[in-house]
C-alpha cells in the first residue's frame, strides 16, 4: 500500500469483519459456523493486507468465473487451482499426521473415478493404455506390522502421452483398476512406468502458472488409494527416483519416502510372472503401512 | 481440532507454505507475486487453523463448482458469494478511504450493465418497470465544495417485485439509465421508490445463507455510480430511512450517511416537474461529494 492506513480506517475495516463474523452466529451447525467465521477472518485479512484494488477484485471474479466455466464432469479446474496453491497438499497433511511408520499421503488429484474395474492379483490395469509395462508389488501392513488382508487398492495413472482416460473424448476406461490384497497382505499387478506430464494447462489455472513463470509439469507418479476396515484411508502416489521433474512438481506432492526405485529391464528379460514382453519393462516395490482409522 | 499438533507436524505444514510461496518467486509482475504469495499464506492459515477435513475440502470443491455452474452472463454467483462474505464491502472500504466529506461508497452488486440508456435531466429511468415513482434530486460537488459539471451518473435498481431487468428472461432494459449533471452540478430524474428484495437465493449462495440462518434480503436501495474527470469513481447506494431490513442487509452495504429520508406524497399531489401522477409517489434528495482521483 502507498500510504499508512488511518486509525479510523483500521477501526472501520475491523468493525466490518466483526459484523460479518457475527452474521454467522446463528448457524445451527457449530462446525459450519466455525469454518465460515474463520474463512471470513482470513479472507478479510488478505484483502486488507494487500489493499486489494477494485480492478484486482474484478480480475479475481473473472478468474473464478473462468475456472467455473471450464469445469465439467471431466475437467475439475477448482481442484487444479487448489492443487497448484498447495492447498490440496496442506489438507492432506492436516488429515494424515505422522503416525508410527504409516505411509505418507499425497494429493488426490482430479482424475480418480469411482467405477474403475476390478482386476485379479497379477492382472493388468493398463487395459490397452500406451506405455512401458511396469510390474508393481508390495504388501499392505498396519503400524503393528500385521498384514492387512483384503485391503482394497485403487490404482490410476496417465498413459505415456501424459493423459488419463477421462481426458480423451471417447468413453475409454484404461490405466485404472482396483484389486485386493491376498491372505498375506500382498498385492501385485501390471501397470505402466510413470512418465512426467503437465496438468491441464489450457485453462485459467494454466494461464496463472504461465503468468508466474511456473511449470505445469507433474513429477512422474502412480496413484494409490488404499482402504481397509478400521484403517485410515491412504491416498498417495509413488514417484520415480531420478525423474527429471522431481521436486519441482507443480502440485507440491513429492515426499522423499514416496520416491521409489523403478528397475528397468531390457526387452526379452523374463518377467516375474513368466511372460516375455515385446519391449522393455520395469518393476517396483511399494510396501504400504496403514495407520489406524482414529489417527 | 481434537488434539495438539506436534512440533514436527507444525514444521512440516509451515515448510509446505514456504515452498508454495517460493514457487511464485519468479513471477515477473511484482504485484501479482505479492497477491499470490499473500493469498497462499492466508488460505493455508485457514486450512491449518480449522484443521479442514478432506470431506470439508470436497464439499468446498463441490460448492465452488456449483457456484461456477450457475454463473452466466445474467447471473454472477461469485459476486454474490463475495458480497455475502462482506468481501465486496471490504474491498470498497479499502479503496474508498475516508477523505474530507466525500460521499461514502458501498457495494457494486452483480446487476450493473454497461449499456444503460442516457436520459435527460428530469427524465424517467424506469422505462416501464413496475413500482412507485420517486423523484430524485441532488448536486454533485467536490471536497472543496465546487459543483462538478457534467458528472456522469449511472443509476439502477430493482422493480417493485424485487427484480432487476437482467433477471427477466426477455431482453428488457428498464430501471437503469445514465445522465449528466448540469452547469450547476445538479441532477434530477424519476426513478422508483426502492423496496427490499432478496438476492438470488435459489443457488449455492442462497443455500449457504439458509444453512446458517441468514436472511437473503437486501435493504431497500437505489444504486449510483458517479464518475467525473480527476475525481475518484464513486459506487454507492442510497437507503430508505425506516426500511424494515435496514442494518440486516445481507451484503453489509448499509452506512448511516447513506440512509435518506424518502418523503411520500398522496395521489394527486403535484410533482416538482408539474405532473399529476396516477398514484402515490415519493421524493428524495441525495447530494454527492466526490473525492479527488488520487485519494
Amino acid at each position: 500500500m502507498d500510504h499508512d492506513v488511518s486509525t479510523e480506517q483500521v477501526a472501520r475495516e475491523q468493525a466490518l469483519v466483526e459484523t460479518v463474523v457475527a452474521s454467522f452466529d446463528g448457524a445451527p451447525d457449530p462446525r459450519l459456523r466455525e469454518l465460515l467465521q474463520a474463512l471470513t477472518r482470513h479472507l478479510h485479512s488478505f484483502v486488507r493486507e494487500v489493499r486489494l484494488s477494485e480492478d484486482e477484485w474484478n480480475e479475481a471474479i473473472r478468474f473464478l468465473t473462468a475456472v467455473g466455466k471450464i469445469t465439467d464432469d471431466r475437467r475439475q479446474e477448482f481442484i487444479l487451482l487448489s492443487d497448484v496453491l498447495g492447498l490440496s497438499m496442506q489438507v492432506i497433511g492436516v488429515n494424515n499426521e505422522a503416525y508410527g511408520d504409516a505411509t505418507e499421503a499425497t494429493v488426490f488429484g482430479p482424475f480418480f473415478v469411482e467405477d474403475a474395474p476390478e482386476i485379479p492379483l497379477g492382472g493388468d490395469m493398463a487395459f490397452g493404455a500406451a506405455g512401458e509395462p511396469c510390474w508393481v508389488v508390495g504388501t499392505v501392513r498396519d503400524t503393528d506390522g500385521k498384514p492387512v488382508v483384503g485391503a482394497r487398492i485403487e490404482v490410476w495413472e496417465a498413459d505415456e502421452d501424459g493423459l488419463y482416460d477421462v481426458q480423451y473424448s471417447d468413453d475409454r476406461r484404461a490405466a485404472r483398476a482396483h484389486l485386493f490384497t491376498d491372505g498375506a497382505g500382498e498385492y501385485r499387478f501390471w501397470g505402466l512406468t510413470p512418465t512426467p506430464y503437465p496438468i491441464p494447462h489450457d485453462g485459467p489455472v494454466g494461464r496463472m502458472l504461465a503468468a508466474t513463470n511456473r511449470s505445469p509439469m507433474r513429477a512422474s507418479h502412480l496413484h494409490f488409494m488404499v482402504t481397509a476396515p478400521n484403517k485410515r484411508r491412504l491416498v498417495t502416489h509413488i514417484f520415480v527416483r531420478g525423474d527429471r521433474i522431481g521436486w519441482k512438481d507443480t502440485v507440491f506432492g513429492v515426499k522423499e519416502s514416496l520416491i521409489k526405485d523403478f528397475h528397468r529391464h531390457a526387452p526379452g528379460y523374463p518377467t516375474p510372472d513368466g511372460r516375455i514382453i515385446d519391449g522393455a519393462w520395469s518393476d517396483v516395490r511399494f510396501d504400504i503401512v496403514l495407520a489406524p482409522s482414529d489417527h
